[in-house]
Order: C-alpha cells, then structure tokens, then sequence
C-alpha cells in the first residue's frame, strides 16, 4: 500500500456519518499536520458516506469542490470525521465534513470544517483552460532534498513528496527572494502513487508557502482554502503554479494551479493564509 | 431606511443562533432571490451572534471570508438563519450559517449553507495588491436600465442597483460578446446607501455573469462561492471586474475583484458555476 493511501486510511465508525483513522507524524510540516492531507481524509469520509448510504446512491465520484476552514493544527494519533451529506441532486452531491481529537483532557476539538460537492469528472470537454507554465524539466529543477537539514527537520510532509522548485523561484531558499510572489515546480508522491482527484486537493497545499518568495519566510497558517477540481489526472508529474497579489493586514491571498502530464488544468485553489510581517 | 438595509433586516429568535427574516421579490434575479443577498443576510446574522453572545464578545465585526453552498433557490417571503460560532480567535471568529425557508408542505428546505470568519479590517496597511481597471467614467458607461425591457423583467435585483458597465465588455448585450471571458464596470446601491464589508459581499456576486461575455446567455447557478473582504470600503463607486479562464464539464470558474473610489482593492471571490452549452 502507497504512504499516500495507508496515512488517509479510514475506518467505517457505526454508520456512514463517522469514520476513524490516525495522522502520522511523517505527514506534518511545522507543528501541524498538513493542512492538504487532512482535506484529502475528510473528502474519504465524504466519498465513502455517499457509496456507503444506500440513499444516496449517485455516480458523484470525484470531489468538484471543496471549503475548508481550520480551526486547530491538527496533530498525530487518532481522529473522527463526521460527515453530512445535505443535497444529492443531478450533477452535484454536497456534503460536510468535520475532524475532531481529543484534547488534554480527552474533550473533542475541532481541527477543520469544510463544505464540499462531489460529481462525476470522467470524460469531460474542456472549452477553456489556462495553458501551464515552462519550466525546466525535473532533472534541472530544485529537489527539497537539497534544502537545508534544519528546514527538512521541521518538515517531514516534504520527504513524501518528489518536489523540484524552477531554479527562477527558488532564489528564497538562497536569501534572494524573487518578490514577485510566484512559485512553480513540479509536483508528484515520492511512493510513485499516481495523482488521483482526491489527492489534488492534497498536492493544492503541497509546495512552500508562495510568501516565501516575498520575503517572509514565517509560517503561514491556512484559514480558509477552497479548491476546485476540474478533471481526473493523467498519470505522471504534476506543475504546480502559486501566486499571490494581495498582501495586507497580516493576511494574504495565495492562488494554486496544477496541470497534469498531458497539459490539462486539473485543479485550482484560493486560500486566505495568515502572515506575520518583519519589524 | 435603505432599501438594502430592509431587505438584509433580521429579527432575533430566541436565542443569538437564530434569525428570522423575509426575502423581498424585488431583489429577485431569474427565479431566484440574488445569491448575494442571501450571502449577505447570512452575514448580518453571523455577525448579529458575534455580537449578541456574551461569551464571545470580539471586536471582530467585519466579515472576511465567506464560503456558501447553494442547494436550492431562495424565494420570496420568511426565512430562517441558523448560526454556530465555531471558534473564537485572537484574529478571526468563525462560524456557520444556514438558511431555510418552508417548502411546500411546511417542512424545512436548506437554501444556503456557509462558513464564514468575522475580523476587525480597522486601519489595515496593504502591502500589496492588484491596481483597479482602467474604465471610462460611469456617465460614459452601459447602465442597465438600457438593457432589453424583456431582460429587465426578469431581473428585478438590477433595478435596486446602479450598475454601468464599461461599453468594450458589454458586447454581449448587442449580440455581439468579446468572447475574452471579461466585464467590468462601476457599481452602487440605487438608494444611495453607502458601501461596508458585508455589503461588499452581495457586490462581489451582483454582475452580470461573465460568462455572458463567452456567448453563453443562459442560467448560470453559482455551486460554490467563496469571497474574501480585505478593507473597509471608501464611500462612493465601487468598480467591479470579473473574469473567468477555467470552462469545462458543465462548470466554470468566474472571478471578481473589486476596488473602492480611492483605489484599493477591497474584495476579491471566487465561484464555481454550471453553465449549459449550446448544442
């Protein structure tokens, strides 16, 4: 089994509105887990209420979109992710998805609420897209096993993932931040799992804040991320594109888009991150 | 009172997580109540709760960030807001809301579903954000009270709004759309009420759809909608821009920003939407 697949692993609870599994640490990055993977589990959850309940059987397969809102970093060990599913209609089933843990004192809290619609993305025709971006290929890219010892100490999510950054937006890692606010490198699990619609929405958080290369190397902590998803993926690398215009009162706005090996747009995201200006 | 201030108006129920309302036919577009409103009213309630709720007393007036799903189309006449204050942080509160109106044999039918985060946008420093469009002034602009009297009747909502659009995106109205996916134009309450947070909400979702600019005049139901608020609004003119990249599979992607008279960028969304394609 795929590290992929075993860490958002889920355990039918005792109806399809409750499922179990546990975070590992090999998933986090700074003191948290990682805010796409924990996404990834709850679309699971999701999924399997709607296959799993005899009532709302549809063809709704895929998840189309997602709103997350985190509340708490979410830590390793055990979790529960209720599931509600609202509306089951033609093209869309929609649903809510909640994570808690237990606290210190064993008190459930609440580490991510989200919104999300399931539909069906097989053979779909594209009208528009945005084209992706050059980039060098992998081999002349920047491998997040060349960053510094320390920086991988604090991010084990990393180490899953084959991330090579374009050498163009990279200059951060050196102390030469671009400051144009962009960041492009390509993207696939490091177990050789293929990308599937799911873990789009993983590989949607997976790259280094896009504040990096603005200068502000801090943390930057999701408050709310929305992502679609616009079609199943080809096998392969995935080139992933982050970029961010707004910057103001310690929140910034960071834009996700991913195409797949055969040149199609598979994903996009907003997010609305906090940031911590230097003195 | 202003006619937007009646229309978001909202009584306490008997506690702070309930607020009842009416939905006025005059702010209806096709055959639906504007999406907006019902964001915007969703809010009102929220904020209402933040507010009343002594243990969560916050400066945190102003919503932020907003992410609505919607099962079924608002109607004229008495609804009922349903709110949870999730968590209240050093910066953000966050909560959700839902909305229900009565269905044919009295039970409750879910319009709206959101999840939302209040803050205090009090004297932001912006460091980075996009400029405002280039447009001529409004006088020299597309009002829609010179739209088709046919298209007018069904779009009752235009009417409480001064909206005029820049003539190069509004080819569309002419038979004649530009097919960049773009439309921009200047936007204001017609009773004169001045912009604020919430109320840049409804604006964000208040054009027409973009995707009248690609050729594609039908319905246009937002699925998803998530918009962020990032400054207090300067009174007057607000000038809005949409555009869209991502079509495809029945869905598309529209985008808007908007910035106040003195130039900033005071919100920005993000939706996705069904679109039918002509045979």
């Amino acid at each position: 089994m795929s590290e992929y697949d075993d860490a958002t692993r889920l355990e039918p609870g005792d109806d399809p509105t409750t499922w179990h599994g546990a975070f590992h640490e090999e998933w986090m990055i700074g003191n948290a887990v990682n805010g796409g993977l924990v996404m990834a589990t709850a679309l699971r959850a999701l999924g399997g209420h709607l296959l799993a309940d005899p009532t709302e059987t549809t063809e709704h397969v895929d998840p189309v979109v997602l709103s997350a809102y985190f509340m708490t970093a979410s830590q390793p060990g055990p979790f529960t992710v209720s599931t509600e599913v609202m509306r089951c209609g033609r093209k869309l089933s929609t649903g809510q998805m909640t994570i808690h843990q237990a606290g210190d004192h064993g008190e459930p809290v609440e580490r991510m609420r989200a919104i999300g619609s399931f539909g069906n993305l097989t053979d779909l025709e594209v009208q528009r897209q945005a084209s992706p971006p050059e980039l060098p290929p992998p081999d002349q890219c920047l491998s997040a096993e060349q960053a510094p010892p320390g920086f991988l100490a604090n991010a084990k999510f990393l180490e899953r993932l084959d991330l090579r950054l374009d050498p163009s937006t990279a200059g951060w890692a050196l102390g030469k931040p671009s400051m144009r606010g962009v960041m492009r490198g390509w993207l696939r699990l490091r177990d050789g799992r293929e990308p599937d619609t799911t873990m789009l929405m993983m590989a949607l958080d997976a790259l280094p804040p896009v504040a990096f290369d603005l200068g502000l190397l801090g943390w930057t902590p999701t408050l709310e991320f929305t992502g679609h998803i616009r079609r199943r993926p080809a096998s392969g690398w995935l080139r992933v594109s982050l970029s961010s215009d707004t910057l103001g009162g310690g929140m910034m706005e960071e834009d996700a888009m991913i195409w797949d090996s055969a040149g199609n747009l598979v994903a996009q995201s907003r997010q609305l991150c906090g940031v911590r200006m230097p003195r």
